[in-house]
């Protein structure tokens, strides 16, 4: 059967390239990079020319680069360590409503540890507005955290601005640059930002592996303590072969991120333009413009997700309904709730997301089968029926 | 220039027969194992069948196994978890002085937000007595982490008492067994543990990926949170190739345990018997029967571990001086200290620890340039030195 996979904002292939890159960090070169040995030496030698790459690619000093076990745990630590830093200060947090889980949920862990949190709005555009972030702040407030752009409908934000708001107020600033890295520039020193996030696994790199930045001179506390890895910052043997693979993949992401952006985005603007036109009745959620080259969102009105989800899996087509970590939930996307839509409409939504390998055939093929999916289930839902008697009562 | 690799408590190669059942799910079946389709199928399936391996393999059920990037993320989610967990019934927490750093220093940030922590001691032979934990418990002990077996000495300590006395006073026992895994028999039911910490790379298995053991029932805070993956309780993209390679590792491991140990342990005393014979005021460091088959631990008086270190490094041999997570620390090894080394003599010291692969060879080979490095840098001691002009004039 033929497979198509539109969904890279879950998890993208590891690239061959890279993997040849890891491969001797497996079975030869598998020293402890901690180890005082040659055997350790070599490892503790790809680790340091891997930091200096992601700290160059990043606009960051090498010291300022730490690895950690993903994405997650990089917001987990950031919003954590730093709120935990900062509790003699105050206990105020501000983040938007359309986090990742990774950090919504340390939030709310934190609110039941004794602090306090305020959820910024996004609005229809799924974009925070720096006005509203202005009159959040209060003497209490340490930490904010948005992210760069937005999972499940692909907005960006205007960190800078935001960044500059809380540099400016003597306030620690995270990001969370998970879908960004490969799909828009990101450089520390322009944005402003105190800490970020990122994840290998997201640009065609390994998954178990992410990075904190954390600029030289900002104070936090620990997560994961134990030996003298990460210059005493966070404890575990250093997983050389993903720490090589990430910064093999992040270094092509950069280096080919005009040429894949623009690829990607002409295959996702394909998609969005046939839908539109074919299907009636849907909702391109999120902002048209600032948002990432990979991402369409769609509710597809009087139906369910995941019966998409499913028919489209039966035509070999791989696409999501939210996050792949929230699968699982019953629940309607924060996300979607958050731009406004009414949780039916959340219900019925779809994020396809684009690849550099994705090719004009493989859209063309997808919209074929969507417009089909969605043709047969509203053939079959009771609210389409209701709604076209509605019509024709009119 | 022969190498000699004797560091095999620091890390293993990975087995090339692991790697090859890793390799699929790094660029072929690479979908986010949380996904709703087929490519996520494919990885939930192979973690699936890990987690049901694994289960077996440590006498527990496949929802009492969760991955984690390692033993130190499992250790520290362990112990903090149960404490804050538990923190309405009682702050106090009792461990041994022996610890790895991942427990010791979970306990120390515990202790800044607290929580008082019992360390029991170990005297001579590395190993905790049942009475010292039974005076220790109070009415507000809620949590009892003694490791499974020593990484620095390879003492064995006596879990399955330890674990009976706590289950009896209603207190949660933790165990990690980082270092035991492929070299004792470990299960969960026989222990009578209520979790356990282990980590891939310790038994041929990839870096990056471990396991927590909770027993059913049993009620812990989460470390990172974030999406629905490992039911609810560690957020985080699922590092599928690393799980099905520490299930693979794991499998072999536990197989080949009796071969493998009866080999590892007569390279181990072949190697103990003729430093012994060959190099004068040596002391052999911890328990000689209730210990790990791969370890050895020698003080070589009069001079420095970190120079025998460099000079058998230079003969390409690899070893230690107390654990690759220490490394960069000029502190003498808590370990030694606590079984009651004086400080100078715990500097002196070098862990050797062998491998199903060492060769009697090996060991000669070894043996020859320790004795050699001694007797060099004894040549060149002040403290030697003077100790025979002590002995001369006596």
């Amino acid at each position: 059967m033929r497979k198509v996979y539109l969904d890279y904002s879950a998890t993208t292939p590891l690239s061959e390239e890279v993997f040849e890159k890891m491969k001797p960090y497996f079975t030869e070169c598998f020293g402890n990079a901690n180890s005082l040995h040659s055997f350790g030496r070599d490892g503790a030698y790809a680790v340091d020319m891997a930091r200096r790459k992601i700290a160059e690619l990043l606009g960051a000093e090498p010291n300022e680069i730490y690895f950690t076990s993903g994405g997650t745990e990089a917001d987990n630590w950031a919003v954590k360590g730093a709120a935990w830093a900062r509790k003699e200060k105050g206990n105020h947090i501000i983040t938007s409503a359309i986090e990742h889980h990774a950090l919504l949920n340390t939030c709310e862990s934190l609110e039941k540890q004794g602090f306090e949190v305020t959820y910024l709005p996004v609005y229809e555009n799924g974009i925070v507005k720096s006005e509203d972030l202005k009159k959040a702040i209060t003497d209490k407030t340490t930490v904010i955290s948005v992210m760069l752009a937005n999972n499940e409908i692909g907005s960006l934000q205007p960190i800078r601005e935001l960044a500059a708001i809380a540099k400016e107020k003597h306030i620690l600033f995270h990001t969370d640059a998970v879908q960004a890295i490969g799909s828009v520039p990101v450089n520390v020193k322009e944005l402003g930002v105190d800490m970020l996030s990122l994840s290998g696994h997201k640009f065609y790199g390994p998954k178990g592996i992410g990075v904190l930045y954390i600029r030289k001179g900002v104070k936090t506390d620990k997560l994961i303590v134990g030996g003298h890895q990460e210059r005493g910052m966070r404890g575990g043997t250093t997983n050389v072969p993903a720490v090589v693979g990430l910064a093999a993949a992040m270094e092509t992401a950069v280096r080919d991120l005009d040429k894949n952006a623009k690829h990607i985005k002409a295959m996702r603007d394909r998609f969005v333009s046939a839908i539109e036109k074919e299907v009636p009745f849907v909702i391109y959620n999120g902002d048209r413009e600032k948002r990432l080259p990979q991402n369409a969102n769609f509710s597809f009105e009087f139906i369910e997700g995941e019966s998409i989800l499913y028919k489209l899996d039966l035509a070999g087509i791989a696409c999501s309904s939210g996050s792949a970590c929230s699968s699982g939930s019953l629940d309607p996307s924060h996300v979607l709730l958050a731009i406004g839509l009414p949780a039916e409409k959340a219900h019925g939504s779809i994020r396809f997301t684009f690849g550099k390998d994705t090719t004009p055939d493989e859209v063309d093929y997808v919209v074929g089968k969507v417009k089909e999916t969605v043709e047969y289930l509203r053939g079959i839902s009771p609210l389409f029926a209701e709604f076209k008697g509605g019509i024709q009562n009119v």
